[in-house]
């Protein structure tokens, strides 16, 4: 630190960003949130380390594996930084399986990381807020990781959202139906192209459908026709659909994974009642990925459209097959929370740290224990309270304004001797002298501080 | 993840370790403590990234240097996983002194990563938490940290606590008045032997400050006496010290720096009541770093002698002297968070994460709409709540007994009906029938539920 050496440029890495007071304020604000409503809908925290054995975390999937931080370590081992908290996970519960309690509600909070290619709003280092049900195969598990972030994001503060939810399983029976038996990689080739609706509109990804091998020529209009058509409250019409599965080789199971969403979607709105969430049924929600095989979920903000996704997931197989022989079927889903935080900061919703803080201005060097005195009144009543640290009183009033702070204490030689204090109110300009230090937490209570 | 391939053996990487949920939840909630009081005494959250440029970090030590984990990135970059925070955190002052108001006071929590040799309670990743105060040198920022720290100590559970609280400056000059004058090289060589004192006793510093090139023979004998002599209240015994100072050359800017000293002390005791620390002037305190200049402090658990500190620092000059022309003094300290966690693992603080949550079980499908509603209830309340997710009844109350609930509420057809539940105490056996929702969180809580 004090070594006199040659001066080093203060740069950071492309991708990589710092946390000022208030932006960081607002992000651990939202992670309150997310572990307050999280246990209290009963799911566990845990946490994995940022480096695993590159063997763990390669292999699932080309893209993710050249995004990787991989690297030798001090011990020739070949490891990397996880890129998602799913994969780490699916490696815990194969470890500790033995010790765990199925099934497994779990909270998962951390940064991954990604070299891939920086946009606006793209970090190489980003955080996920993950909430798994593990063991369970059953349509209260789904509503129950539903309700869970519909509760979490009603109090985040982003305002309106919509959840829209779908199932794989008729929507692969809808593919199907419309466009005729086909190989899983047509099919799969299928889900990619209707994930993209919401970006490139009906008709651009009716010329990709036409162009999977073996869908049948005609095959794509239907399909989007059923999939678009709505009721009046947004939800994918349900007439068509039931049509459609009813004629199908797995007419039953179809039509019992149908009944599962709609109950699903009842359950949550019995789970969750006053909240700024709307959750709609919506069978064009594929979600990429290969390994969701139930309900596929994905949350956007109202005031925020064309913003995409904040919060997604589904339902899946074997977790952790990768690991372990024993199978793991589990439902969960990801708040991107740094996703989320730059929405807030677009939708000016970033408030600053120090807003809410009484500030004691020291006037004289007499004064400085009785400051300290009057800082432990206002901190054991639970306010928030800093200090002039600075010898001029001017210096301090300043620095208390910079804050945004808006009262000062003002203490010197006499509210020492009296036991007084003065109060200046920063937004009114007035000041009050001679206060007594009787009830003082209760008095600027009164005045509207203390969150 | 469904995908079919090899599998791989679910292992760690050594010295890096997963949180169970009961760990985790212990964890999180020192962090919680340390936000909180930190909030509370206006230190304001920053983050900064995990990786930086390899040649902001390396270069502050060779020790350091050789555990740092650093590589070549994709855009052949060279980067490094942060080993500590202060130097990220001299990089971000640096790089944001514009934005930023001074005296600037931090908060700083995260993980760091070092490839040293694992020890029992040493992992190769680990939290800190940080506190500062950069921008100014007086005694009132000094008492700032220190009554921080002890107010976030207090809470977090691990029992009574020492924080022993020396000078830099003060114990400087009782070296050079005892060894006589010497190079600086052989002043931090004294400070090294001197800050192993607790560890290997006042015999072997003794004769570690005898081979001290340039130390007065003899010097060592008075100058351990001088340093070990205590008052009744365990405070280093100040009149020999005092006698001492006063016949140095800088007599007066030394007698001065103890009159700071024993003022922050006063100041803290100002700043804290009833809280479970007790600070003592002990001037043995050295802390080995090359940087610190002005009061130095270690903490220690009062139940765990020999564990070492969980809780350090002092004051230092020119934080980011590295970076930037512009000197930057400051005051600080860090919290040992996995140190700590792993105190109150020895010591059985660690409890499990659902004690105290009540678990919903479904009797018969129909009710799972209803279980929904009553979970709303105990959620909206501010209580924690599982559910029943398996089908069969036995299997869910075995699950709530695995997982610690006291009460288990039990809905099925019946319950529907009559909008009652079944409400079972898991301690004491007993089960009442066909209790009234209306008042439901109340009765719950009533029944000594809810933190």
């Amino acid at each position: 630190m004090g070594e006199t050496q040659g001066r080093t440029e203060p740069k950071r890495l492309k991708g990589f960003r710092d946390f000022l007071p208030d932006l960081m304020a607002t992000r651990l604000s939202l992670m309150d949130v997310i572990r307050s409503e999280a246990r209290k809908a009963g799911f566990q925290p845990i946490g994995t380390p940022a480096l695993e054995y590159a063997e763990t975390l390669l292999g699932h999937g080309e893209e993710t594996d050249k995004q990787v931080y991989r690297f030798i370590d001090h011990g020739d081992r070949d490891v990397a930084l996880r890129f998602d908290l799913t994969v780490p996970f699916a490696r815990f519960v194969a470890e500790h399986q033995g010790t765990l309690t199925f099934p497994f509600k779990k909270l998962q909070m951390g940064e991954v990381w990604r070299g891939e290619n920086t946009q606006k709003g793209r970090y190489r280092e980003f955080a996920q807020c993950d909430l798994d049900i593990i063991g369970v195969d059953g349509l209260l598990a789904d509503a129950e990781i539903l309700t869970a972030f519909q509760r979490i994001l009603s109090r985040m503060g982003c305002g309106a959202f919509t959840m829209a939810t779908g199932s794989r399983v008729v929507l692969s029976a809808l593919i199907r139906h419309h466009l005729g038996p086909m190989a899983p990689a047509s099919e799969t080739a299928a889900l990619i192209a209707i994930d993209k609706l919401a970006k490139v509109g009906p008709a651009k990804v009716a010329d990709l459908l036409a162009t999977i091998p073996g869908a049948s020529p005609g095959g794509a209009t239907s399909l989007l026709e059923a999939l678009t058509a709505r009721d009046q409250d947004g939800n994918t019409d349900l007439v068509r659909v039931r049509e459609a599965l009813a004629q199908g080789e797995a007419a039953a199971a179809n039509l019992a994974a149908l009944d599962r969403l709609t109950s699903v979607l009842d359950f949550v709105r019995q789970g969750v009642q006053g909240g700024l969430g709307r959750i709609v049924l919506d069978l064009t929600v594929a979600r990429g990925l290969g390994y969701y095989t139930g309900i596929v979920f994905e949350t956007t903000i109202d005031a925020l459209p064309g913003f995409g996704s904040i919060c997604s997931g589904g339902r899946y197989n074997d977790l952790a097959s990768r690991f372990t022989t024993r199978e793991l079927p589990g439902v969960g889903g990801s708040i991107g929370l740094d996703r989320l935080l730059a929405g807030m900061e677009e939708l000016g919703k970033v408030s600053p740290a120090t807003a809410d803080m009484v500030f004691v201005a020291v006037a004289t060097a007499d004064a400085q224990g009785y400051a300290c005195e009057i800082a432990r009144l206002l901190r054991d009543a639970g306010l928030a309270c800093d200090m002039g640290l600075t010898p001029k009183l001017a210096q301090q009033f300043k620095h208390a304004d910079r804050l945004g702070c808006p009262f000062v204490i003002t203490v010197g030689t006499d509210e020492v001797s009296t036991r007084t204090y003065a109060l200046k109110s920063m937004r009114e300009g007035t000041e009050e002298r001679g206060l007594p230090m009787e009830g003082l937490a209760a008095f600027l209570r009164a005045k509207g501080l203390g969150r």
